[in-house]
């Protein structure tokens, strides 16, 4: 086993653009110092919700990702704020990004460390009977079109490239294919 | 729809320690210059491997993972070398990271664009009937723990984020329900 045999040594933050670095240096397994830089504020949380309406369709966030540089169908979220509670924060992208708000059942799916060299956490919800109840609260840099797409088609998304967030669909799995098939 | 609106204006490379920082700015569907900072290089790609064995085992590099600072299960995988083919990327980092290569069935299952602010593109392979051949081929930074798991374990590491990779659990969903239950 060589769990626990890493101790971190040194750790600088950087600010670097509009996100943050943290250049972090360990001692390893073997005695010598292994240096890595990580990407993200150490702690941040992010939250993100698979919203199902009555019709059993689901609420997308289509929008511009700088990243890869193309379209894709994100499911809502955004990062935590500062003592928000993580289903607090779920709702209100899902609120602002979308204008749906729920009316149903939320089942807190779980979170996941989607990179090897990022420092935050996703968390992941699905929330059902969902309706549109106003417009879209967006922020200057946000454009999102909202769209609504099927299961099968948010399966197919998230096996394709098209969603970032597609753990959150493996999470989901048995409880998309149990009210799509009631 | 807004696809296609955006235009890129801008594009400045900086390397931030041991990783690559694209700072790219954007005209947006409202004119307005959206600027953003993005992860990795340029077109980049990964790839990783659900490597089985005979016997329905899951091949893992268990490593340490320097952003979430945990130790993790992680699938084998790594950069894509110039030139390479990523089927041949996979295995390669399969035999280095855990002396096992693949006598069996090798199938693609897809890409992932993990992250918003992510240049990099990850691609996944299963590969069938993986046999031990020899000891590991480690960088010097690399230190991975071989372990043997089962298919459940796979899927409820994936669920709960002790893997980056999960969305290739995803895409082998349906394969390996049905090799497990051959």
């Amino acid at each position: 086993m060589i769990t626990n045999k890493w101790e971190k040594i040194s750790e600088k933050v950087e600010k670097i653009g509009y996100k943050t670095v943290h250049h972090k240096s360990f001692k390893m397994p073997d005695g010598l110092v292994g240096e890595f830089t990580t990407w993200g504020k150490e702690g941040a949380h992010n939250a993100g919700v698979i919203a199902v309406t009555k019709n059993l369709q689901v609420v997308i966030a289509r929008q511009f990702r700088p990243g890869p540089e193309i379209m894709m169908d994100e499911i809502p979220g955004g990062g935590v704020e500062n003592g928000e509670d993580l289903q607090d924060a779920a709702l209100r992208e899902l609120r602002e990004e979308t204008g749906y708000i729920t009316n149903g059942k939320i089942t807190y799916l779980g979170s996941a460390l989607r990179e090897a060299y990022s420092n935050e956490t996703s968390h992941y919800f699905l929330a059902l009977d969902c309706e549109l109840s106003h417009g879209q609260e967006l922020d200057d840099s946000e454009h999102v079109e909202v769209v609504l797409i099927s299961v099968d088609e948010l399966l197919y998304n998230a096996k394709n490239a098209k969603m970032t967030d597609a753990v959150a669909v493996l999470m989901a799995y048995d409880e998309l294919k149990e009210v799509t098939h009631e």
